[in-house]
Protein backbone atom coordinates (compact mmCIF):
# COMPACT_ATOMS: atom_id res chain seq x y z
CA UNK A 1 0.00 0.00 0.00
CA UNK A 2 0.83 3.55 -1.06
CA UNK A 3 2.24 5.32 2.71
CA UNK A 4 0.52 8.66 3.05
CA UNK A 5 3.66 9.31 5.18
CA UNK A 6 6.45 8.01 3.06
CA UNK A 7 9.49 10.58 2.93
CA UNK A 8 11.28 9.13 0.45
CA UNK A 9 10.48 7.93 -2.74
CA UNK A 10 11.89 4.40 -3.88
CA UNK A 11 13.90 4.44 -6.53
CA UNK A 12 14.75 2.04 -9.40
CA UNK A 13 17.00 1.34 -12.82
CA UNK A 14 15.09 -0.40 -15.34
CA UNK A 15 16.25 -1.89 -18.51
CA UNK A 16 15.12 -1.66 -22.13
CA UNK A 17 17.50 -4.69 -23.69
CA UNK A 18 17.48 -4.76 -27.55
CA UNK A 19 19.01 -7.15 -29.79
CA UNK A 20 17.83 -9.87 -32.70
CA UNK A 21 16.58 -12.76 -32.62
CA UNK A 22 15.50 -14.41 -35.97
CA UNK A 23 16.04 -11.58 -38.17
CA UNK A 24 13.38 -9.58 -35.73
CA UNK A 25 13.74 -7.36 -33.04
CA UNK A 26 13.10 -8.61 -29.34
CA UNK A 27 13.60 -7.39 -26.46
CA UNK A 28 14.77 -8.90 -22.89
CA UNK A 29 12.23 -10.04 -20.33
CA UNK A 30 12.42 -11.60 -16.82
CA UNK A 31 10.21 -13.21 -14.92
CA UNK A 32 9.37 -11.70 -11.38
CA UNK A 33 10.16 -13.89 -8.00
CA UNK A 34 8.59 -11.87 -5.58
CA UNK A 35 5.84 -9.73 -4.57
CA UNK A 36 4.42 -7.23 -6.19
CA UNK A 37 3.44 -8.75 -9.43
CA UNK A 38 4.99 -12.36 -8.60
CA UNK A 39 5.65 -14.46 -11.70
CA UNK A 40 4.40 -11.53 -14.15
CA UNK A 41 7.06 -10.92 -16.63
CA UNK A 42 8.57 -7.05 -16.34
CA UNK A 43 12.10 -5.22 -17.43
CA UNK A 44 14.64 -6.52 -15.90
CA UNK A 45 15.31 -3.63 -13.26
CA UNK A 46 16.96 -2.96 -9.64
CA UNK A 47 16.56 -0.66 -6.73
CA UNK A 48 19.15 1.61 -6.38
CA UNK A 49 21.46 1.04 -3.91
CA UNK A 50 22.94 4.49 -2.89
CA UNK A 51 26.07 2.44 -0.61
CA UNK A 52 27.33 0.58 -3.65
CA UNK A 53 26.32 2.48 -6.42
CA UNK A 54 28.60 5.20 -8.08
CA UNK A 55 25.23 6.74 -9.96
CA UNK A 56 22.13 5.36 -11.52
CA UNK A 57 24.15 4.24 -14.72
CA UNK A 58 26.10 2.02 -12.42
CA UNK A 59 22.69 1.01 -10.40
CA UNK A 60 21.57 -0.34 -14.48
CA UNK A 61 25.00 -1.49 -14.88
CA UNK A 62 24.98 -3.49 -11.55
CA UNK A 63 21.57 -4.54 -12.16
CA UNK A 64 22.77 -5.95 -15.62
CA UNK A 65 25.24 -7.89 -14.37
CA UNK A 66 23.77 -9.73 -12.24
CA UNK A 67 21.42 -11.03 -14.93
CA UNK A 68 23.43 -11.81 -17.80
CA UNK A 69 26.23 -13.36 -18.85
CA UNK A 70 28.02 -11.27 -20.94
CA UNK A 71 28.63 -7.36 -20.98
CA UNK A 72 26.52 -5.10 -22.76
CA UNK A 73 28.14 -2.17 -24.93
CA UNK A 74 25.39 0.56 -24.36
CA UNK A 75 23.35 1.36 -22.18
CA UNK A 76 21.72 4.77 -22.44
CA UNK A 77 19.14 6.71 -20.30
CA UNK A 78 15.52 7.41 -21.54
CA UNK A 79 13.26 8.66 -19.17
CA UNK A 80 12.09 8.66 -15.72
CA UNK A 81 8.19 7.30 -14.53
CA UNK A 82 7.14 8.61 -11.10
CA UNK A 83 4.56 8.33 -8.95
CA UNK A 84 2.84 7.57 -5.56
CA UNK A 85 0.57 4.36 -7.19
CA UNK A 86 3.08 2.81 -9.68
CA UNK A 87 4.36 0.40 -7.49
CA UNK A 88 2.67 -0.72 -4.57
CA UNK A 89 5.53 -0.54 -2.07
CA UNK A 90 5.47 3.54 -2.25
CA UNK A 91 6.29 6.65 -4.30
CA UNK A 92 8.48 5.68 -6.68
CA UNK A 93 10.73 6.52 -9.66
CA UNK A 94 11.71 4.62 -12.44
CA UNK A 95 14.83 5.56 -14.51
CA UNK A 96 14.77 4.02 -17.80
CA UNK A 97 17.25 2.82 -19.89
CA UNK A 98 17.74 1.51 -23.53
CA UNK A 99 20.47 -0.61 -24.26
CA UNK A 100 21.82 -2.85 -27.23
CA UNK A 101 23.19 -6.20 -27.20
CA UNK A 102 25.04 -8.04 -30.36
CA UNK A 103 23.17 -10.35 -32.12
CA UNK A 104 25.61 -13.55 -31.51
CA UNK A 105 25.54 -13.04 -27.75
CA UNK A 106 21.69 -12.93 -27.59
CA UNK A 107 22.29 -16.82 -25.91
CA UNK A 108 25.08 -16.76 -24.68
CA UNK A 109 23.47 -13.62 -22.77
CA UNK A 110 21.09 -15.94 -20.83
CA UNK A 111 23.14 -18.48 -20.36
CA UNK A 112 20.70 -21.26 -18.56
CA UNK A 113 18.26 -18.93 -17.15
CA UNK A 114 15.72 -19.39 -19.60
CA UNK A 115 12.71 -20.10 -16.79
CA UNK A 116 13.63 -16.85 -15.68
CA UNK A 117 14.36 -14.55 -18.90
CA UNK A 118 13.25 -14.91 -22.39
CA UNK A 119 13.85 -12.56 -25.71
CA UNK A 120 10.21 -11.57 -27.26
CA UNK A 121 9.44 -9.41 -29.84
CA UNK A 122 8.24 -6.29 -28.45
CA UNK A 123 5.05 -6.41 -31.20
CA UNK A 124 3.99 -9.57 -29.81
CA UNK A 125 3.82 -9.34 -26.59
CA UNK A 126 0.85 -11.42 -25.17
CA UNK A 127 0.48 -10.03 -22.04
CA UNK A 128 0.94 -7.03 -20.14
CA UNK A 129 4.01 -6.42 -18.38
CA UNK A 130 4.26 -6.11 -14.69
CA UNK A 131 3.78 -2.22 -13.01
CA UNK A 132 4.06 0.67 -16.23
CA UNK A 133 7.00 -1.24 -17.76
CA UNK A 134 4.64 -1.97 -20.80
CA UNK A 135 4.68 1.92 -21.61
CA UNK A 136 8.01 2.33 -20.45
CA UNK A 137 9.02 -0.58 -23.07
CA UNK A 138 7.18 1.71 -25.81
CA UNK A 139 9.25 4.65 -24.64
CA UNK A 140 12.67 2.92 -25.24
CA UNK A 141 10.98 1.58 -28.80
CA UNK A 142 10.14 5.11 -29.62
CA UNK A 143 13.88 6.15 -28.33
CA UNK A 144 15.06 3.75 -30.56
CA UNK A 145 13.52 3.98 -33.50
CA UNK A 146 13.61 7.83 -33.55
CA UNK A 147 17.57 7.69 -33.14
CA UNK A 148 17.55 5.43 -36.28
CA UNK A 149 15.74 7.34 -38.06
CA UNK A 150 17.91 9.98 -37.70
CA UNK A 151 20.35 8.16 -39.00
CA UNK A 152 22.43 6.72 -36.07
CA UNK A 153 24.04 3.35 -36.52
CA UNK A 154 22.67 0.56 -34.02
CA UNK A 155 26.24 -1.27 -34.45
CA UNK A 156 26.29 -2.52 -30.77
CA UNK A 157 23.56 -5.10 -32.02
CA UNK A 158 25.85 -6.28 -34.61
CA UNK A 159 28.49 -8.82 -34.40
CA UNK A 160 32.16 -7.00 -34.13
CA UNK A 161 32.81 -7.47 -37.50
CA UNK A 162 29.67 -6.82 -40.56
CA UNK A 163 29.06 -6.64 -43.98
CA UNK A 164 26.95 -2.95 -45.29
CA UNK A 165 24.24 -5.60 -45.79
CA UNK A 166 23.95 -6.69 -42.20
CA UNK A 167 24.48 -2.88 -41.05
CA UNK A 168 21.33 -1.84 -43.55
CA UNK A 169 19.26 -4.94 -42.50
CA UNK A 170 19.56 -4.34 -38.69
CA UNK A 171 18.34 0.02 -39.28
CA UNK A 172 14.88 -1.92 -41.38
CA UNK A 173 14.93 -4.60 -38.21
CA UNK A 174 15.04 -1.24 -36.17
CA UNK A 175 12.30 0.52 -38.34
CA UNK A 176 10.38 -2.20 -39.02
CA UNK A 177 10.82 -0.97 -43.25
CA UNK A 178 12.38 -1.56 -46.09
CA UNK A 179 15.19 0.69 -47.12
CA UNK A 180 16.43 1.53 -50.57
CA UNK A 181 19.91 0.37 -50.63
CA UNK A 182 21.56 3.25 -52.75
CA UNK A 183 20.01 5.61 -50.33
CA UNK A 184 21.29 4.16 -47.33
CA UNK A 185 24.73 3.52 -49.55
CA UNK A 186 24.91 7.40 -49.98
CA UNK A 187 23.97 8.55 -46.19
CA UNK A 188 26.53 6.04 -45.21
CA UNK A 189 29.17 7.90 -47.15
CA UNK A 190 27.69 11.24 -46.15
CA UNK A 191 26.96 11.07 -42.41
CA UNK A 192 29.26 8.28 -41.15
CA UNK A 193 32.60 8.00 -43.43
CA UNK A 194 34.32 8.57 -39.59
CA UNK A 195 32.07 6.15 -38.17
CA UNK A 196 33.56 2.68 -39.91
CA UNK A 197 36.39 1.30 -40.80
CA UNK A 198 37.26 -1.00 -43.32
CA UNK A 199 38.93 -4.81 -42.02
CA UNK A 200 41.38 -5.35 -44.29
CA UNK A 201 42.01 -8.14 -46.33
CA UNK A 202 39.12 -9.86 -44.22
CA UNK A 203 35.75 -10.82 -46.89
CA UNK A 204 33.15 -12.98 -47.08
CA UNK A 205 31.50 -14.82 -49.46
CA UNK A 206 28.08 -13.80 -50.68
CA UNK A 207 25.94 -15.87 -52.69
CA UNK A 208 27.10 -13.26 -55.91
CA UNK A 209 30.05 -12.05 -54.91
CA UNK A 210 32.77 -11.58 -51.53
CA UNK A 211 31.94 -9.03 -49.60
CA UNK A 212 33.76 -6.43 -47.59
CA UNK A 213 33.78 -6.77 -43.63
CA UNK A 214 33.33 -3.45 -41.35
CA UNK A 215 33.60 -2.63 -37.80
CA UNK A 216 32.96 0.13 -35.45
CA UNK A 217 35.72 3.27 -35.63
CA UNK A 218 36.84 3.68 -32.32
CA UNK A 219 35.07 6.00 -30.10
CA UNK A 220 31.84 5.18 -31.94
CA UNK A 221 28.69 6.89 -30.77
CA UNK A 222 25.37 6.07 -31.97
CA UNK A 223 24.14 9.52 -32.13
CA UNK A 224 22.20 10.55 -35.27
CA UNK B 1 29.41 14.82 4.54
CA UNK B 2 28.02 12.07 2.46
CA UNK B 3 26.63 9.64 4.72
CA UNK B 4 28.17 5.90 3.47
CA UNK B 5 25.24 3.84 5.57
CA UNK B 6 22.39 6.60 3.67
CA UNK B 7 19.41 3.85 2.45
CA UNK B 8 17.49 6.54 0.78
CA UNK B 9 18.45 9.07 -1.98
CA UNK B 10 17.77 12.78 -1.76
CA UNK B 11 15.69 13.53 -5.09
CA UNK B 12 15.21 17.10 -6.72
CA UNK B 13 13.68 18.54 -9.91
CA UNK B 14 15.76 21.16 -11.30
CA UNK B 15 14.82 23.48 -13.77
CA UNK B 16 16.76 25.75 -16.98
CA UNK B 17 13.80 28.10 -17.94
CA UNK B 18 14.55 29.50 -21.38
CA UNK B 19 13.44 33.05 -22.61
CA UNK B 20 14.58 35.54 -24.48
CA UNK B 21 16.14 39.41 -22.91
CA UNK B 22 17.55 42.16 -25.52
CA UNK B 23 17.01 39.87 -28.67
CA UNK B 24 19.51 37.21 -26.53
CA UNK B 25 19.02 33.52 -25.35
CA UNK B 26 18.55 33.86 -21.37
CA UNK B 27 18.33 31.53 -19.05
CA UNK B 28 16.81 32.00 -15.38
CA UNK B 29 18.68 31.72 -12.01
CA UNK B 30 18.01 32.00 -8.37
CA UNK B 31 20.37 33.16 -5.46
CA UNK B 32 20.27 30.40 -2.90
CA UNK B 33 19.34 31.35 0.39
CA UNK B 34 20.38 28.36 2.17
CA UNK B 35 23.61 26.12 2.60
CA UNK B 36 25.17 24.56 0.85
CA UNK B 37 25.99 26.50 -1.28
CA UNK B 38 24.32 30.07 0.21
CA UNK B 39 24.73 33.27 -1.95
CA UNK B 40 25.65 30.94 -4.85
CA UNK B 41 23.59 31.35 -8.01
CA UNK B 42 22.05 27.86 -9.46
CA UNK B 43 19.31 26.55 -11.64
CA UNK B 44 15.65 26.45 -9.60
CA UNK B 45 15.45 23.80 -7.81
CA UNK B 46 13.69 21.85 -4.94
CA UNK B 47 13.15 18.29 -3.47
CA UNK B 48 10.31 16.20 -4.19
CA UNK B 49 7.32 15.66 -2.01
CA UNK B 50 6.17 12.64 -2.30
CA UNK B 51 3.06 13.62 0.13
CA UNK B 52 2.28 16.37 -2.11
CA UNK B 53 3.59 15.68 -5.59
CA UNK B 54 1.65 13.53 -8.16
CA UNK B 55 4.85 12.74 -9.91
CA UNK B 56 8.94 14.39 -10.53
CA UNK B 57 6.48 16.42 -13.36
CA UNK B 58 4.48 18.06 -10.61
CA UNK B 59 7.85 18.47 -8.50
CA UNK B 60 9.26 20.74 -11.40
CA UNK B 61 6.16 22.70 -11.68
CA UNK B 62 5.56 23.35 -7.89
CA UNK B 63 9.18 24.66 -8.11
CA UNK B 64 8.76 27.03 -10.53
CA UNK B 65 4.83 28.19 -9.04
CA UNK B 66 6.82 28.92 -6.03
CA UNK B 67 9.60 31.32 -7.56
CA UNK B 68 7.21 33.18 -10.35
CA UNK B 69 4.35 34.92 -11.11
CA UNK B 70 3.08 33.36 -14.09
CA UNK B 71 2.45 29.69 -15.47
CA UNK B 72 5.09 28.19 -17.69
CA UNK B 73 3.91 26.70 -20.75
CA UNK B 74 6.02 24.49 -21.62
CA UNK B 75 8.16 21.40 -19.71
CA UNK B 76 9.75 18.84 -20.79
CA UNK B 77 12.24 16.07 -18.78
CA UNK B 78 16.06 16.38 -20.20
CA UNK B 79 18.30 14.00 -17.78
CA UNK B 80 19.14 12.80 -14.76
CA UNK B 81 22.35 13.43 -12.36
CA UNK B 82 23.12 10.99 -9.84
CA UNK B 83 25.81 9.98 -7.44
CA UNK B 84 27.12 10.68 -3.56
CA UNK B 85 29.03 13.66 -4.16
CA UNK B 86 27.41 15.96 -6.08
CA UNK B 87 25.17 16.99 -3.33
CA UNK B 88 27.02 17.25 0.30
CA UNK B 89 23.85 16.55 1.84
CA UNK B 90 24.26 12.80 0.91
CA UNK B 91 23.90 10.20 -2.21
CA UNK B 92 21.45 12.43 -4.79
CA UNK B 93 19.35 12.84 -7.99
CA UNK B 94 18.45 15.49 -9.97
CA UNK B 95 15.98 15.33 -12.42
CA UNK B 96 16.70 18.11 -14.93
CA UNK B 97 14.01 19.65 -16.90
CA UNK B 98 13.67 22.15 -19.88
CA UNK B 99 11.35 25.09 -19.42
CA UNK B 100 10.37 27.40 -22.08
CA UNK B 101 8.24 31.02 -21.41
CA UNK B 102 7.11 33.70 -24.07
CA UNK B 103 9.63 36.61 -23.81
CA UNK B 104 6.85 39.26 -23.60
CA UNK B 105 6.06 36.93 -19.83
CA UNK B 106 9.89 37.47 -18.32
CA UNK B 107 10.03 40.70 -16.55
CA UNK B 108 6.30 39.48 -15.16
CA UNK B 109 7.29 36.54 -14.08
CA UNK B 110 10.50 37.00 -11.51
CA UNK B 111 7.75 40.24 -9.95
CA UNK B 112 9.95 42.61 -7.22
CA UNK B 113 12.19 38.75 -6.75
CA UNK B 114 15.01 40.62 -8.52
CA UNK B 115 17.56 40.31 -5.66
CA UNK B 116 17.16 36.61 -5.83
CA UNK B 117 16.17 35.73 -9.32
CA UNK B 118 18.21 36.83 -12.57
CA UNK B 119 17.75 36.45 -16.45
CA UNK B 120 21.32 35.60 -17.44
CA UNK B 121 22.77 34.88 -21.07
CA UNK B 122 23.74 31.31 -20.56
CA UNK B 123 26.69 31.92 -22.63
CA UNK B 124 28.17 34.89 -20.78
CA UNK B 125 28.02 32.94 -16.99
CA UNK B 126 30.61 35.11 -15.30
CA UNK B 127 31.00 32.11 -12.58
CA UNK B 128 30.17 28.42 -12.54
CA UNK B 129 26.57 27.81 -10.74
CA UNK B 130 26.30 25.61 -7.48
CA UNK B 131 26.34 21.72 -7.22
CA UNK B 132 26.82 20.09 -11.43
CA UNK B 133 24.37 22.80 -12.57
CA UNK B 134 26.21 24.43 -14.79
CA UNK B 135 26.53 20.99 -16.44
CA UNK B 136 23.15 20.64 -16.10
CA UNK B 137 22.23 23.98 -17.80
CA UNK B 138 24.98 23.15 -20.54
CA UNK B 139 22.50 19.61 -21.21
CA UNK B 140 19.56 20.95 -21.18
CA UNK B 141 20.84 24.05 -24.10
CA UNK B 142 22.21 20.97 -25.62
CA UNK B 143 18.67 19.21 -25.53
CA UNK B 144 16.76 23.03 -26.92
CA UNK B 145 19.55 23.67 -29.83
CA UNK B 146 18.90 20.10 -30.84
CA UNK B 147 14.92 19.91 -30.88
CA UNK B 148 15.32 22.93 -33.33
CA UNK B 149 18.03 22.15 -34.97
CA UNK B 150 15.35 18.97 -36.05
CA UNK B 151 13.00 22.30 -37.02
CA UNK B 152 11.11 22.17 -33.57
CA UNK B 153 9.23 25.41 -33.38
CA UNK B 154 10.30 27.11 -29.80
CA UNK B 155 6.50 28.91 -29.97
CA UNK B 156 6.73 29.11 -26.37
CA UNK B 157 9.06 31.67 -26.44
CA UNK B 158 7.30 33.85 -28.41
CA UNK B 159 4.26 35.70 -27.71
CA UNK B 160 0.19 34.74 -28.54
CA UNK B 161 0.33 36.51 -32.11
CA UNK B 162 3.70 36.55 -33.60
CA UNK B 163 4.97 37.33 -37.42
CA UNK B 164 6.71 34.54 -39.17
CA UNK B 165 10.32 37.19 -38.87
CA UNK B 166 9.61 36.88 -34.70
CA UNK B 167 9.45 32.77 -35.42
CA UNK B 168 12.70 33.17 -37.50
CA UNK B 169 14.36 35.07 -34.74
CA UNK B 170 13.68 33.05 -32.47
CA UNK B 171 15.08 29.94 -33.96
CA UNK B 172 17.82 32.08 -34.57
CA UNK B 173 18.49 33.25 -31.18
CA UNK B 174 18.49 29.25 -29.82
CA UNK B 175 20.59 28.24 -32.82
CA UNK B 176 23.27 31.14 -32.13
CA UNK B 177 23.26 31.59 -36.04
CA UNK B 178 21.55 33.06 -38.68
CA UNK B 179 19.34 31.35 -40.95
CA UNK B 180 18.54 31.63 -44.38
CA UNK B 181 14.63 33.62 -44.87
CA UNK B 182 13.49 31.54 -47.86
CA UNK B 183 14.81 27.61 -46.72
CA UNK B 184 13.10 28.72 -43.67
CA UNK B 185 10.14 29.58 -44.79
CA UNK B 186 10.08 26.72 -47.41
CA UNK B 187 10.80 24.36 -44.25
CA UNK B 188 7.42 25.82 -42.65
CA UNK B 189 5.17 24.82 -45.12
CA UNK B 190 6.96 21.62 -45.30
CA UNK B 191 6.37 20.52 -41.89
CA UNK B 192 4.75 22.74 -39.80
CA UNK B 193 1.51 23.71 -42.06
CA UNK B 194 -0.28 21.60 -38.92
CA UNK B 195 1.33 23.35 -35.98
CA UNK B 196 0.46 27.50 -37.31
CA UNK B 197 -2.43 28.94 -37.47
CA UNK B 198 -3.28 32.83 -39.26
CA UNK B 199 -4.79 34.92 -37.13
CA UNK B 200 -7.84 36.37 -39.35
CA UNK B 201 -7.44 40.28 -39.77
CA UNK B 202 -4.71 41.08 -37.73
CA UNK B 203 -1.30 42.55 -39.37
CA UNK B 204 1.21 44.18 -37.64
CA UNK B 205 2.56 47.31 -39.41
CA UNK B 206 6.21 46.60 -40.41
CA UNK B 207 8.76 49.06 -42.03
CA UNK B 208 7.86 48.08 -45.40
CA UNK B 209 4.25 46.25 -45.35
CA UNK B 210 1.55 44.75 -43.16
CA UNK B 211 3.03 41.46 -41.85
CA UNK B 212 0.59 38.77 -41.07
CA UNK B 213 0.31 37.43 -37.52
CA UNK B 214 -0.08 33.52 -36.48
CA UNK B 215 -0.62 31.46 -33.35
CA UNK B 216 0.10 28.27 -32.37
CA UNK B 217 -2.56 25.36 -33.51
CA UNK B 218 -4.74 24.19 -30.74
CA UNK B 219 -2.33 20.89 -29.66
CA UNK B 220 0.81 22.25 -31.06
CA UNK B 221 3.48 20.22 -29.78
CA UNK B 222 7.09 21.16 -29.05
CA UNK B 223 8.81 18.25 -31.51
CA UNK B 224 11.37 18.61 -34.17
Amino acid sequence: MSNPRQLYPLVFADVALFSVVDDRLHVLLVRRAEAPHAGQWALPGGILKPDVDKDLHGTAQRVLRGKLAVDVPYLEEVCTASGPHRDERGWSISVLYLALLPMDQVHVAVGNKIDALKWVDPFAADAPLAFDHSELLRKAMDRLRAKVERHALPLHMLPQKFTLSQLQRICEIVLGRDLDKSVFRRRLKELHAQNLVEVNGEMVRGVQRPAQLWRAADGFKFIG
